[in-house]
């Protein structure tokens, strides 16, 4: 192998006479481990990212390998430096505007109501983020798996209520720093109950009981999480979505709010 | 083109000399529409299909568009025809064994228990297959998702009980006809309650109610589909799956009995 | 069961005083068999319905059971009867909004191009619209499964050239009726080569070299889709995807165009 | 809630009447961050549990909340404490016979060939083992991508030829201790080409260039293989798969070998 060469000419340079601009080019589904800033220091997780650039019209291509080239040198992620990675994404191209998303689950220590036993529970956390040379928005997504309890079923039977897992969904975009846990906190408390790792019989009694005691449609759930974010001023923007894994249908029930 | 002669050479039917027999070799995840026979006449649904032959250590390569052209000769999928589509592949592929799977939904009409209102279930269902030149081996095998209710929840607490989707899962093979329907019957009467497509009011009350009265553990699951299935003469050998997607916790709970 | 009276309180009709809004609420992921008009006749396939409704801020919930009796209701889904169906449920659940997004495989018959033997290919589709009480808007999506050929590494390669299933999506809004057809045809027009169920040997050497004579990179693709569905008069919005799940990453290379 | 006292029964620990034993209750799909030892230290990556006990005829159910006690317990994954995992689980529930099995992404650093630039590739694995009271079988499997390059497709053509990303999963029980690299090895030795991250122009004319050279059938691949870890005297069993995501249809080829 003799052509290892850098003079090979590099197609992606070349210009392009089609005049048709390409919102987003990039590369998808590349999985990386990551350090992500957590409320009590951080964490080690693996992320599956998307990075994507725009690109004029009068331009070829992009550089692929590029955007690997960013995730090797950066490991942290946290809503701080997601825009810096954001930023030395786009100018590294040399494009208008730059995006990332990036996946993983997220890991929170927590304790039993009654026993008090210290157990993970695992959240699925979208961070995503576009940029141009002016501005940055950046979005915190996060999937709270929590306990629904059905009020209708709760009012017309003479005992029991059907309950199931549940996907309380909370995507903000801020103007301050928010904590995941925060909005975490939001939806377990917003929630007939909060779902656990590990349970001993009395957080059990205590759960099931809590539950019964706080009907809640997916209606109810996104209007209640709804609420909540209003009051908080450091919110500018957000979308919430509940999702119902009925135990009484091979369906989910779901709802969905979006601020303006 | 002028190349499309018929003498291009088969490189499939050259011989191999690393003397390695192939357990199963064929295509993966392709999807044909098809007709199942169901107990009320017959059905299209769409499947995937993987279709194997076993390749002898001194046969380089089987050949792959004619499991396909098998496919498209063959149209009604069902226990019986099944059998002749695994030998007619097996003859068609000249290998000692065949083997397919075909995945599939499979709607059942379902009547609410009060209102009587009627709504479609659909239920996943894997039908497959071995043989050599004698024998025939088929399995069917369907996901039958049900609501459990916890009976430890239901005896510590003072009000309610956390209950949940199942899926309960039942695969048998047998040496006389058993509808699919008779697999879902077992499991839906097994189950805390049976769920539907359709529930009014008065129907949701009943399967809270039933579900209330009957708690049951995985553990409870399996068991009481296995004592049914081993007093079936027609049924030979059988698995049976039991999980629960917990509403208190963000993973299942989980059993499996497997026949001898 | 004496229960099962008619006069069981509906909860659902009592009026909320959060103040607000809901913009999407009903059932996700109820699986239907339906028929879908096609260019030539129709055909049988499942799909997966989401079926939503907006929700005024002072109305406590919607009927979930509803939707599904919609669905008892129609069977053909196509671009036509699908707007009727948007509206039905409407009127029916008495909403200011309705949402619905169906998505199934669909079966179209391929020649292969040198051997002319037919097979099926399946491609996913989405169908979805939006109403209120003046406009309807419907948006026809299918994924076309293409191959593309990496213009770079045919140039800097002194033979082969590295090549991969693509997943080319294409969505598109309309003034008057384009078939499924024609979208995917613009697609396997556009790619370095199309796929086929069936290939025999003709057609495989056929292929390999339509693929080499004709590389393309996402950029490309989207781009040259986007100028062939800029000249369709018919076509008054449209979102284009390139996803080559590339052979020489374990990611994908993506590209997306989107009217403005 | 004055209820948390210690004396809730457990109805888990009652007699079961219906004389039939379970092969396997626990808890299934529970993610947990995990330290792998590698071959140049240990990673900090996130798995999925399965964890399962065997339950005797006689006994009612088991004890869910401690299969998480024991996760809480133990940090490090790997072959070796795998064991002790195993075991410590099958002690503390008091059963037969213990399972477990651990999904995870595994990151291993690698070199592109001309430039020497280095990325990180992941790769799934699936550690899982059993064990009763005097045996434990452990199986470490490694699912492989690598590019495959159809040796019929380039003899028939007058250039190129097409190629894919497969996945070459090697799953094996040994009698000495083997590192997952090992394996992953084996699989990127035996392939066309293997796959990188990162790849610069030099790089992409090199694996380019190798897969061509290089023509690998499914049964090949497999073969191949098999005949390395046949040579491997720590190697006690072995299942060999592989998938080609087939660039010109949208199914895969795909082959399997066992050992006896």
């Amino acid at each position: 192998m003799s052509a290892h060469s850098n003079d090979i000419e590099d197609v992606q340079n070349r210009a392009d006479s089609r005049n048709v601009p390409i919102n987003k080019v990039g590369i998808k589904d590349i999985e990386y481990p990551v350090r992500v800033a957590d409320r009590s220091g951080d964490q080690t997780t693996t992320a599956r990212f998307n990075m994507y650039v725009s690109l004029p019209p009068d331009v070829k291509g992009t550089h692929m390998s590029r955007f690997i080239e960013l995730l090797e040198q950066h490991g942290t992620v946290s809503a701080d430096s997601f825009g810096e990675l954001l930023h030395a994404m786009r100018e590294r191209l040399n494009a208008p505007r730059g995006f990332i998303e990036a996946r993983f689950s997220y890991f929170v220590k927590k304790t039993a109501p009654a026993s008090g036993v210290e157990s993970l529970m695992n959240y699925r956390v979208t961070l995503s983020g576009e940029c141009d040379e002016d501005n940055t928005d950046i979005t915190l997504e996060v999937q709270v798996p929590v306990t629904s309890l059905c009020p209708c079923s709760k009012d017309i039977s003479e005992y029991g209520a059907h309950n199931q897992r549940t996907h309380l969904t909370i995507a903000a975009r801020t103007n301050a720093p928010v904590w995941l846990e925060e909005l975490i906190d939001v939806a377990e408390r917003q929630a007939s109950s909060e779902v656990y790792g590990v349970l001993k019989r009395p957080d059990e009694k205590f759960v099931t009981e809590r539950a019964y005691d706080n009907p809640k449609f997916v209606e109810d759930l996104v209007r209640d999480v709804a609420v909540e974010l209003q009051n908080d001023s450091r919110i500018t923007a957000y979308r919430i979505e509940a999702e119902n894994f009925e135990s009484i249908h091979n369906h989910s029930a779901y709802a969905l709010i979006q601020s303006d």
